[in-house]
């Protein structure tokens, strides 16, 4: 029974094999390598690149794929084996979709777009990169006619990172969230004095800050024994199997909470591949479903937990402790309200839980424009600076602060930056549903203890792995698609309470 | 000109990038992956070797080298391009001669077989691994015929380590080393009085020994942006290119000089690395030549710069800064008799630069025995114990601390111990001509100035990788082959004037 299908399987463990130990070799170079060893590594990673993609759309496995298709029979429905015949075609598809000669200079124009990118941002020079955007934007519009839309060709992108998303979904979602938003930000900034934060700049040494973030870690369930915490430039989480999940902070000497928020947001991500069934492991039904839902782990451990009133009233005594001098003198609200300080600000990574969704739809609305040719790559600068002011109130002083400042769309990430919002949205969604399913859990969180939100996570969202689309997975826990209302509620509730302002 | 060499290269280079991957994931496994890590980091490394394996031995390659041979004419003699067909014809008929069978094999019993030793020696018990051992031994003769020998079986297993390297070779120098280093030690036992290291047990911060060890390696020379310190159980060294060659040390609380002589060793394979012809990089020819000349050079930076008294002119008042409770009463004198301190003693990797020799001979001596039926695995502990009589005067009260002390064997590791005192020879005979070369290297090295012998090092031997054999190379370099008298020289002058013997 199933021979073919335990075939394909062992395949595509190897394959996958390939790709976690090319894994290996990335989270090396972000956070061991010594400077020099950048060239060869290149050469390592990106061979082993090559061989796994070379198996993964060998004739072999098209044969093995076919085959096993056919003892689809033999299998229940919703059974994994169906699942994973389901989601090996569909990444089978993508990749074998797309002709060779372009995805060869897709990945040069981008290798080549990134080394323009860093460059022009550092001498604010928008000129020179607009032409490799417009080369960007150009391939990427051949990649979505060959992948195949049925509407808009933001879908084409959109779909990599999202499976089933569209740009007809996400429309209204947005204009909702910003009708909400752009009001209560403007509402907010009239009342900025209500919220300080300048304490948090105090000097809090790094060895201590790395300590009390090891322990929020492991009091929240991250397990040491199946993963690391390191540093690195840009924080991130990789995983190399269930058991091999790390995660990586940086540390401020004069913004303590900002190492704190760094690991809580990748134990979002960590716990989601820690959590998966170990029966999927090593099969492409291990690991995360969709970036959205990954960022809706990262922001519901990051903000919806660790910037909560309940979490501080447990660790804020635990901090004074730690960070005597600093943080004796000051009540918990008002450090509360200072780790939750809302101020329109230029740059993404640094925006506040209200105006960074500002920022995902002002780059999704303008990635939509660009490749459907409404927006000229020349014109595109006034534009952002436009909706910045529309939507911000603020207008970026030059374009490194504004249209030059995401790494994304010179790497070819667009259609990308939609899931950090759907994150969002969703994150307050599960957590809704959490609530439900357990009464006391504020008391809980309030008390230090994880345990059960944890395991309703890994209960309801991470075991299933990939096994069912992301729109699946929605309406399977909370019983309806995504939707806008919760979050909508979440920001008006939390906000309007700390900045006295009422929607 | 060229063309199927050029493509042989190309080929080559993707297969050393996978080893050097592979490397990687090595590297990591013993630094910094965590426990649970292990099982899937075995599926990754195991699926890289098998690839770059299947690479290597597949019929593109053979027959890429053998339309490579067939442009030699275009060569130069002792052209590069020469040199790398021959080692490439070498590395290929030694992975392709030996049947895929035997192979598997060995993997499978080596691996179960260290599995058992592992056991064997914490239990002292011998007799559960006797049979694994005759199992290895017998797989180890069916190996020695496919790869072939002109006369001793030995030769065969040699050959892997140290090419050209026969029984026949390493018998006479094997003798006269025994004839002269068995009398030292006993007079020098008798004269033990004479050398006390007790304060070497004293405590000493570890973030202070790293420090120091830092200060060391970056003073002679070893470029942090091309390599890196980190921890281990058991100090190693590796590369995944010329400039990405990182070592590990260990640290001792009680017995600071242990982390120390870890970094000097390691430092001395990592020049080898590092100092490879930048255009040998990608081809066979980058990397040591053998596992002896390896040895040479970290025997030689440990052992003949860093156990020596100038050396210790230098750092010694510098090492009394940084520990000066530990050491400021302590001399020099009594300093650096102590890190030379002699003493027969039952476990190899803890012995002294004298009594080291005498537990390799021993281990070289039984390997021949049992591969040539001379000995039963049955009668071999009583064998042991009656040399370890003989040459060092001491017997072991158990076999964990006899012949159950070392992993070599269980892993199928026969042939390899030769080596290490191969290195302590060769390194003497480097110096010798290295102090010709430079008259004043003493006084350079007394001054803490290493240029003089590291550029020497690394024009005459590491920047030719593997171009000439072993026994070409000492000969290109010295004007001789491979000789003892000296390195016996060495011994009885310096161990002879610590102790007041006259050998």
């Amino acid at each position: 029974m199933g021979k073919s299908y335990d075939a394909l399987k062992t395949r595509l463990g190897e394959i996958q094999s390939i790709g976690q130990a090319g894994a290996v070799l990335g989270w090396d170079q972000r956070v061991y390598m010594p400077p020099k060893g950048a060239e060869a590594r290149a050469r390592q990673s990106s061979i082993l690149a090559k061989l796994g993609h070379e198996m993964f759309v060998s004739p072999v496995t098209r044969d093995l794929l076919a085959a096993a298709e056919g003892e689809k029979a033999e299998f229940a429905e919703d059974s994994d084996e169906l699942a994973m015949l389901r989601v090996a075609r569909r990444d089978f598809d993508k990749s074998t979709k797309v002709p060779t000669s372009l995805i060869v200079e897709m990945t040069e124009v981008c290798t080549l777009g990134e080394e323009v990118w860093t460059k022009a941002r550092r001498d604010n020079d928008y000129k020179t990169f607009a032409p490799w955007l417009d080369r960007i934007l150009g391939l990427k519009r051949q990649y979505a006619k060959a992948i195949g839309y049925q509407k808009r060709m933001y879908d084409a992108l959109l779909d990599d990172f999202e499976e089933g998303m569209t740009a007809d979904l996400l429309d209204p979602l947005f204009e909702s969230l910003k009708s909400v938003t752009i009001p209560l930000v403007a509402a907010i900034v009239a009342r900025a004095g209500r919220v300080d934060d300048d304490f948090l700049g105090q000097e809090c040494e790094e060895r201590l800050q790395e300590e009390f973030g090891r322990r929020v870690l492991k009091e929240c369930g991250y397990d040491f024994a199946r993963g690391r915490l390191d540093r690195a430039a840009h924080p991130f989480c990789t995983h190399f199997s269930i058991n091999d999940v790390r995660i990586t902070t940086r540390y401020n000497r004069t913004w303590m909470t900002e190492s704190l928020f760094g690991c809580l947001h990748e134990m979002g991500h960590a716990f989601y591949e820690m959590n998966g069934k170990p029966e999927y492991e090593g099969t492409v039904l291990s690991g995360g479903v969709s970036l959205g839902v990954h960022e809706s782990q990262s922001r519901l451990w990051e903000n919806l937990v660790g910037r909560s009133r309940v979490f501080w009233e447990h660790y804020y005594p635990e901090l004074q402790k730690v960070f005597a001098q600093q943080f004796r003198r000051i009540e918990l609200e008002a450090f509360y309200r200072a780790i939750n300080r809302v101020t329109p600000s230029l740059i993404r990574t640094e925006a506040d839980e209200v105006t960074y969704n500002l920022h995902i739809i002002l780059r999704y609305e303008m990635e939509n424009e660009l490749l459907e040719g409404k927006l000229s790559v020349a014109d595109a600068p006034a534009a952002w600076n436009a909706k910045m002011k529309g939507y911000l109130g603020i207008v970026p002083p030059n374009d490194a602060d504004g249209i030059l400042q995401d790494i994304h769309w010179s790497g070819g990430g667009i259609g990308y930056f939609p899931t950090y919002t759907l994150g969002n949205i969703l994150g307050v969604q599960w957590m809704e549903k959490a609530r439900e399913a357990l009464p006391s859990l504020d008391q809980e969180l309030r008390a230090g203890k994880f345990t059960g939100l944890y395991e309703w996570l890994r209960k309801n969202i991470h075991q299933h792995g990939r096994k069912y689309p992301p729109g699946e997975l929605v309406r399977r826990v909370t019983g309806r698609p995504l939707t806008i209302e919760p979050y909508v509620n979440y920001l008006r509730k939390k906000f309007g309470e700390i900045y006295g302002v009422t929607a």
